[in-house]
């Protein structure tokens, strides 16, 4: 039975899988996915996985490519579930050390709404709390997820401590997470290290998407696009001028 | 006049400058610090600048390089000063678009005592902002705060939205940030986008800093190392057995 | 007229485009790509552009995406011609400081055929040259090419000496390459140190394009899978035995 | 007996070593050089290793630091034995999912150095091949070695097919290359992957700086600073006036 000390109910994450495995086909990726995920179900957090290459959605930098020569976007959609969301885990592949095209297509959808705010004059992402898994047979899990984090504390999430977590082999081509073994058991998932930050993960995402909603979201004020534009400099000072 | 309706007051900010300049030489990096910690000041928050190359501080993995070989070693100090304080702010100058040697020496260090532990058992940086500052001739703000960002939410800190910022001019050589021109202004003290962000980046540093403050740090509970290699799983369950 | 010292006629250069646009609109990235296939064509190279997003390139890790359950996949026809060229440039903008995901799909489909081998033994991509083209508004042109760059000579491109090149402007919202300023010039044309790097590294394709045209490629030693897998170790010793 | 069918006798090698531990404690990437540096030497390549930390290599950004203010910098005497080699590899460990510092301060010293000219008027490091090894408990090997030939391409060095090579184990604390097992063997030493990696680099890193040499470097044509300078545009035409 889980720790009910602390209520999360109420709260809703979204995880994107970037894996370039069409369903059914399984991913490595969702195999953490669904651990993470386990672990908010159980305090009462509706979370919802998209596999992006199953959906239409559109390659573009608009929030809505149907209005820029595209016949069908999923996009949009698919936006309004990530700004209903708490917390938003972008996961994937490595492919040659790096995200895989899928997962930069969700970054670059993401990016493309960037321009538009909360209702308190915030970018619209404000708010939330952004993390990220990733698997591979050999070398990555840093090198992406930098690209992940930093992506995502761009748009305006806030990301907790240890906000990433992993699983990779030995260098070499080698057996993928949760490819069966000779002896019936999993690769990887005996791996302390990487259930370890999973579960740290999940649960400083938990603690700060919660924190986040019981304040309201990151208070508005040092950080309103319309107000520095009207030249509210919220007491910073030009060098240049002192 | 400082608007007052947020009080830090009580807080304390470092700020590391990777330069490669040792002092008194100016530094362009120094402005972006100035800048930043003129804000936090207006608001009661204690700033120290350390720039790194000014000090002793042994290149090593080690918390005290004085007990391995090197017979002198300022981190331990240094170390003590990051501890006290809410907020850190790794700052530093671009070369051949990565960051600068003295900059990867902080980040080794930080990462050397990144085992030690507070007193709920988190890892020492929990329950801390931080975010970072970039300044070069034409390239690589965001490969370089991709770096710095990742290091320290790896080692615990928060990173709050919109966590950098920086200046860089056109691609190829020219003046530096600060650099005086020809008619006595100064090199990207213009530049709205440099100041919104690093303002922005400011502001949300003192708001996520001040948010784990008053919560008493991040909640300690599923991100513990001790409680889960006492088998304290924090409600994980391992794929294997389900 | 071209200087004819240097007689490159007979050989062919591919530039991949990886722009988000469609044709017919106008890609930033072109501008670059036809400066520096222009340099080619004088001398007798027979260049062409793909630019990804045109083509119904499948998204997927196998050489023909149309056997892994795709109905359509122009990409086994668009190998061929990479393999028929001594030269290849990927070409692209950046969108949140990183590849966008069009140069990212053609690096999965180029590293999907690398196992593939040319005659001799050695990986298909040995014996070409490879470089790229990076544009954006304000940062990251170091960053994409050192993806780009690697993922090459990991395929078994030779990199020519200085062999990126790009624009990107001063740090913020501005301008891209090539767009109309109020007095009809254009944004970036005139940056030398653009025009400079885009021309020593269109050179440093042909030159070392040619020397390893004329050596008929890498010599085949040290180099073959076939042969390391049948135990051949090119007097390689295991520091185990020694 | 080593295969002589090629012939690399007069060439030079040399291998930065960017470890954080200073002799005679043993370095793990020690075990990767000395095997590349074992090949080499079997075909009458002089080879040296440079162990960073060892050496009193100044921290800056100019070729002899000892003119800005340092009192004593042992890189001038260094670089006149990278120009002395036909090859250099850039060898390290991986610390948070990057370069060492010590990593760093030797691309810093190289780039410092890099405005200089050789005798026909290119880059001074034209005409030389350049690679890297990089090891790691876990995880960065790629990430590194981006870095790393992305440095040495700008720097003016060939970069060969598949120029890098390295060794991590399974993601998380772990055995380091090299560790002695609990049967004697050592860790990582039986990794084919390592092994053939390494073999194949050092393989093209001769045969690239070998053509290299016989072609009395990079042709001269198109990549000379001082004829750009002076409006030689080498069949570039700018696109404001076609």
């Amino acid at each position: 039975m889980a720790d009910k000390t602390y209520d999360f109910s109420g709260m809703k994450a979204i995880f994107f899988n970037g894996t370039l495995e069409r369903s059914p086909a399984p991913s490595h990726t969702d195999h953490l996915i669904t651990s993470s995920a386990d672990i908010m179900e159980k305090h009462g957090v509706h979370t919802e996985v998209i596999r992006v290459i199953d959906h239409d959605i559109a390659t573009g930098v608009y929030p809505d490519m149907r209005e820029h020569g595209c016949t069908t976007d999923e996009w949009p959609d698919i936006y309004q579930k990530v700004l209903a969301a708490d917390i938003l885990v972008i996961a994937g592949p490595i492919w040659l050390g790096d995200n895989s095209s899928q997962t930069k297509k969700v970054i670059e959808r993401l990016y493309a709404c960037s321009s538009l705010e909360n209702d308190k004059g915030q970018y619209a992402y404000y708010g939330r709390a952004g993390g990220c898994l990733i698997t591979g047979n050999e070398d990555g899990v840093k090198h992406c997820a930098m690209n992940i984090l930093y992506s995502l504390q761009h748009l305006g999430y806030t990301i907790p401590p240890q906000a990433d977590a992993g699983w990779i082999g030995e260098v070499g081509p080698g057996p993928s997470y949760g490819d069966e073994r000779d002896d019936g058991t999993r690769e990887g998932f005996d791996n302390d290290f990487t259930n370890r930050n999973l579960t740290f993960m999940t649960w400083n995402l938990l603690h700060t998407a919660s924190m986040l909603r019981d304040a309201g979201g990151v208070p508005a004020h040092g950080n309103l696009r319309a107000k520095w534009d009207a030249g509210d400099r919220s007491d910073y000072s030009n060098l240049e001028h002192r």
